[in-house]
């Protein structure tokens, strides 16, 4: 297919943003028509990104000065803060409904207005596109996504917990009330905001747990979760900050449940993942480390038996920006426009 | 008291030594007598570690060359291999009866030769000093220690899963069969051994997981809280690797027994520790740091509520090289020498 | 002296700050009697720098509150941003004309009013006391430091490039046309103010050069250097930006006049140096590194020859937040009270 | 040009080899029929860096096994250390002549044999062989490269001062005899052996320079300049190491000769770098950073004014695995195969 799909990015100045520009500069059958970033609109990409400095790239323009019919887009990628991308998206979606949408932000993740309010603390302003929105995990929802139009990608810490355990939910291989998902993550999930607890002498030679208890992804775990099983399944979720800059760890405590060992829950992820371009399960025993996934769409995964008779400990790592964001979000895009799934997609990792 | 007590650090050259060298340097009742490494034996400290070189410190001596009666020691800290140490101490305890020892090694940890046997594949080469050994937590075992000539200084992953865990334990206020601890820590705990696995282009930028399922400091954490409970007890435990240099947080899952809510442990912990001059319980619901605690013998510890009823998160952090290592053995030092505990340990922590 | 000394740190929420309450908490003969901090006041402490949890300290006050007369303050440390300075010293020296400062901002370091207002831009706000300030470099200006009332505590890489080229310079041994210093820090060195370009993920894993050409540390350089040299000198200098919290490295370029080798080098910095405790002449052909003076007030100095021949490589490291700022601080506190000049500075470095 | 190129890296247990792979991986012309690494033969690529695991890949084989003329090999990468490549090469061109061999190590870059006598202290073993070896730095040396067999691909230090510095030796732009580069350099660039002083705790939170005064990047550096200038040209040149994994920075300062000034030395970089796909010359008084380069085969260089009249301070940075080291080899592999030369090469830098 020699079609090349007119693209954009809203939000370019953040992380996922410039990484879908990063990802999209390689991809042969796309064009960047559009980025925007309102604090920075008028600047050129490389003043914002200077690694873009040898690109051709369209100069930042602010997100209200734009006529969405007019551009005849194929698809949008919305990095936009929270609150603000219902709004874009509402707007963007009623003056040109046949574009494409991939939302990066937590906005159209939770499907359950209910849920929504509840962890937000206010009612969707787009309850209609909240109800067509596609939750974007591939491995999961790949068919539904291929034919939708508004697709929410999921986020970095769920998409790490998800892979390795919608799949032993499913098949009903795990003790559903006895998860523990203790998450670490690189800083560059934090976002680009300057706030004093994300400078480099804040969080160098550091190690620490935040928002444990009540972090909002676990809002999304429990929806896809719940989903797999059939009933209500909320987990143990608490992430940390590693003083790296890409990467997602999660550790996993689970027990089989009758007389499931962890070889068996690791033959139930292999014999799952055994097709899939980005999901690799590591041999058993094996556990996966950030840096071998860095850069690239890849998700390892490792279980290990727990000397605890019954108890297995899985880890699933990945590139937070990568499959836990922006390349996810390139792969939706290559499922809804119609490309081969892995196109723009086949870096190898970078390390060291 | 006014008296200089005569001090020896064998394995001088590894940062368990140096880290007592440090500390030592500022402690004012005692003296360093003697440094010994064998493979940099003949150089002198500064030429091992440069940051010493404002310092007079005698030079480095092979470990085979000594008398141990000659010497007279008042203590020796002995920061020696595995193997290596259970001959040098039993060598040095036959000549010179009086001195006395803090072992940093795990050689004296043990106390039952069958368990020691199982973990490390062979029969102890001192079966008579390990069970003459005391195992040197101070806040657990303060008094046996006071009277000992012989201490087992505990390990830094189990000395930040004990302090948090043992009050709990000795209570019965938490399930002794659904407790999880994942722990992480700085480079700095794998030791100065010059291995591909630990160079700076192999950890930086990333996160792993490491000895899942069966690393050796378990049998410690056995140990201790089958003590402390009063039946065996054994934990899920993963340590992972942080890149930074000092420090290790452990986050442990637990569940209160019957009605015991995440505040009571609290309130346990928190009671426990009141006049601990080395372990500060945080406030209820805030989380500790480990570049709060570089660099000094604090342990900070907190507790949150898990949002699954009757569940707690705590979180503890230590510098594994002070309160994990060197900072505690000079806590033992000072509790069997008749020092004020906290001697030459008031160092603030450096942060940033 | 028994004497103990009230005193105040001012801004104590920024890094200078806290690092001297850290090394002031250690300090036998000071009372921490005053901590302000604008933005933070009506907090503890331990809210703004956690590592504090475990000292007493007062809260922080907003500074305008204060009434600097009924303090009694011994000696006031200010480390407050430019331009605010001058306003705070030059009220509390007209309201409380006994006690003592040290500045750790910029304010007072020109002694020359049209340099000051060429750099900064504008006129002093307080030419009185710009003119009675004392330029803190100790090793340089110890005697009139001693009996002063105002002291301009130097900036830390100007701290990092006097010392080893003030010797050099006074005893006219270097050419003084072709100086070249390549300076390097950490990130501490730029403060705790939010910003885009200080986040982790702006500045882990990479290395540039900043202000080249126009940086403000050379007003003083170029004081202190023609002062010594008794004519204008102007050097080359670069700062660079370094992934890590602590240090600076200033590697110097220098040529040898006449018949002075770089052992000549070498050797009248061993003399000037012999009997300071806080500077640190390696052997010849030694390099210094950052890693071995942090967290201490240690500056090291190395000077190899290049193989051009005439031409020498000197090389000075030191922890830009203790030497470089409030280290020195302390130092010269302690010369105006009348301390031991070491008391409260003995800490060993801190590595690993 | 359909062909496929059969290709083999040789040493690919070590981070130049590794790089190799990762680029040619991505190359639509190449086909990677061979690896080899001793110590690790008889693994798995997987096993030695298991970013690989993915990807199908030859089984590491040890050198000595292969018989070079049955192979076929269109091309060679050679990443083994030096000495034993000399002797590889000899015996590969000797059963082979028409395969074609980039080699990554310091063995053939240096044409005088009595320069390589005086730099290496012994004869070179394959004089020949040196004598019909080009050095490949592709932007100085282009035509010179595509017809030869045996390409001696430059240092990563000497390519980050050559590409800035040759252009204006030859244009003889600034005075030859007071250059000095002042070089900070990732951790990557030591390699992969494992020695004390790289491991991550000896490395981090720290900054030095090391062989000050007589690097053996130095001979290199003699021969192109002095190549360019058509005279004898010795610079002075400091290597420093930063904690970090990627890339080198250059600071260079340089005197512009009679009447050039600084924007005149920008001038002719732009003018020379204008059409080149993988060195781009930023805006005059803008200054690269490495982490913009990471993963890339881009040199980024910036040229600001010193204060002192006529002299500039000149930047380079580079990723020195990729410019520096394998992706200058695979751009070297696409001349002399006759592929485009940007093919495989294409990588946006992975930044943050």
């Amino acid at each position: 297919m020699a079609k090349i799909a007119k693209v954009a990015v809203l939000g370019a100045s953040g992380y996922t943003g410039s990484e879908c520009v990063r990802l999209l500069l390689r991809h042969p059958q796309v064009k960047i028509a559009l980025l925007t970033a309102d604090r920075r609109a008028g600047q050129e990409m490389r003043e914002v990104f200077p690694q873009f400095s040898p690109f051709a790239l369209p100069k930042l323009v602010p997100i209200d000065s734009l006529d969405w019919a007019a551009l005849g887009l194929d698809l949008v990628f919305c990095a936009l803060p929270h609150a603000t991308t219902q709004r874009v998206v509402k707007d963007l979606l009623a003056k040109a409904p046949l574009t494409k949408v991939v939302d990066l932000s937590a906005d159209f993740r939770l499907g359950d207005p209910l849920a929504y309010a509840r962890w937000y603390g206010h009612e969707h302003h787009a309850p209609d596109l909240q109800k067509e929105a596609v939750y974007g995990l591939v491995e999961v929802h790949r068919e539904r996504i291929r034919n939708s139009r508004l697709i929410a990608n999921p986020g970095c810490y769920t998409t790490c917990a998800q892979l390795p355990l919608v799949p032993l939910i499913k098949e009903g291989a795990i003790d559903l009330d006895e998860i523990v998902v203790d998450a670490k993550s690189g800083m560059t999930g934090a976002g680009r905001a300057a706030k004093e607890n994300m400078l480099f002498s804040e969080v160098s030679e550091g190690f620490h747990a935040y928002g444990a208890g009540h972090h909002r992804h676990m809002a999304e775990l429990d929806q896809e979760f719940s989903l797999a099983a059939g009933r209500d399944v909320i987990v143990t979720f608490t992430p940390h900050l590693v003083p790296m800059n890409r990467g997602i760890l999660s550790t996993i405590y689970v027990r089989g449940v009758a007389d499931k060992s962890p070889q068996d829950l690791h033959e139930v992820l292999s014999r799952t993942y055994r097709d899939e371009p980005f999901v690799h399960v590591l041999p058993f025993g094996e556990m996966p480390q950030t840096r071998h996934v860095r850069g690239s769409n890849m998700t390892f995964i490792g279980v290990v038996s727990d000397r605890i008779k019954g108890r297995a400990i899985i880890a699933a790592a990945l590139d937070n920006l990568v499959k836990g964001a922006s390349g996810q979000a390139v792969q939706n895009m290559n499922l809804v426009l119609g490309f081969p799934e892995t196109l723009g997609l086949e870096q190898v990792a970078l390390f060291p």
